[in-house]
């Protein structure tokens, strides 16, 4: 008789509800999206969704209506009732038993959480310690896939240390972006951040941050530094759905700027609020 | 009100069954194992094992006890009565609200099936057919971790060609190994597979082969090839646990040996099998 056993309970595999056969969690087979609610508004949705629907094709996902996906998120969200949610959700290519090939017909799982957001006002007033950890992610982090073990690592290597993000660091010695935020360095009045490449998620809140300081008038420049640049610059930052701009005043045990909040990251934190009215 | 929302069903976040929260569906965060049996015994169960705890260890799950995984695995292998039975097994780090860093007190879910082997003896007689992908996967592939969207896209886009594997490149233009298999060439008298780093398994399959080479009187040369020597080389041959090794006769289009299996893959099968009595 062929058997499933959860913990230590044995049962015929063909009574395993579909849920224990997920591809999501045999081989991290699909692709997610967090959005974030202010006051009641879901912010940049199309944008979010445009970005799901290139991952899904990224994949060979072939089958998912992104309507149906756009629907299913304002549903919950009207449910939920939450003025600040934070909206996460993610797709899988579907259950069925292990074997990396599957059929193209298999049903996607769509899965979704609403929760409330802290707003953590004094990440944002006070800046945080960030450190490098290595960029271990696989070839394709274009793809906000569901393989996500390096990012974990990552993070944990830097909660260890007493740091809110771990920033990556590629095997050239350059910085791609953090675990799970886009990073940024300001010198003088030109802010820079890694150019998009397979290498790096094509960061919504990177876009709009962009957008922020072409309108205070920062000069943009996409190109990758290393540590080292950036233990030197102006002001550092990290941009993330969640959290939108959070500023960074420690960098692998050096303090920015004194630990002071920069003034450009100040003014771009100020811009950003502008879009989400 | 918290919210989770599963295909079109809304429900509150607090009823949710932990395993839709499991990290290693969020995260891909954990890691597995397959094992076979041979008539009745499981085979290199130590081996497996031993790489298991390994895994575990690198990807920091400290409380987990590997008698008590043997003594699961022994007593579903006895509940299913299998002869010739694959074995599959992963722990993750376990069932929490989505979040990269966690409490290390988290309570790691254990998972297993046990499934009838078919021994495909035609895929040993007549070889397969393999293409080349490039390799995706992330830098820590001595880990046996859940994070295997590069290998499933690699062996999609075989089974696409009509390839039976995948044969991974890196950007060095180097053979790592099959998505799901260690690879090795034969030239002359001389047995050739990529060393052992981060950037490959510890296949367990592979050492017995290496044992079964020595055995056969060949040399073993630990050494990556390119594309262009393994089509080039006598024989090819894959090595996986639960087909342990399958002769290679195409190779990116090119037939190796005019798709006759090759002397040393049959003596080494042959060699291997008496590990397995």
């Amino acid at each position: 008789m062929q058997v499933a056993m959860i913990q230590d309970k044995i049962l015929p595999i063909d009574e395993l509800e579909p849920i224990y056969c997920d591809r999501g969690t045999y081989f991290g087979d699909g692709v997610y999206e967090v959005l974030r609610s202010y006051n009641g508004k879901i912010f940049a949705l199309e944008e979010h969704l445009q970005r799901f629907a290139r991952s899904l094709s990224e994949i060979g996902i072939i089958n998912v209506d992104i309507d149906q996906i756009r629907s299913r998120i304002k549903k919950a969200f009207d449910a939920a009732g939450i003025s600040n949610a934070k909206i996460y959700f993610h797709i899988t290519r579907g259950s069925a038993s292990r074997n990396h090939v599957c059929q193209a017909s298999l049903e996607p799982n769509f899965f979704l959480t609403i929760t409330e957001l802290n707003n953590d006002t004094e990440e944002k007033n006070k800046g945080i310690v960030v450190s490098t950890f290595p960029d271990w992610r696989w070839k394709r982090c274009d793809i906000k896939s569901l393989n996500l073990l390096a990012n974990v690592l990552a993070r944990q290597d830097a909660a260890k240390k007493g740091c809110a993000e771990a920033i990556l660091v590629d095997e050239t010695g350059l910085i791609t972006e953090g675990a799970a935020s886009a990073f940024f360095a300001v010198s003088g009045r030109k802010l820079q951040t890694a150019p998009l490449t397979a290498n790096i998620l094509p960061s919504i809140t990177r876009k709009f941050v962009i957008e922020a300081a072409k309108n205070i008038g920062l000069e943009i420049v996409e190109k990758s530094i290393t540590p080292q640049q950036a233990r030197c610059a102006d002001e550092l930052f990290i941009a993330v759905t969640t959290k939108d701009i959070v500023p960074v005043v420690e960098f692998d045990g050096k303090l920015i700027r004194e630990g002071k909040l920069g003034k450009y990251t100040k003014l771009l934190i100020h811009e950003f609020r502008s879009f989400t009215l």
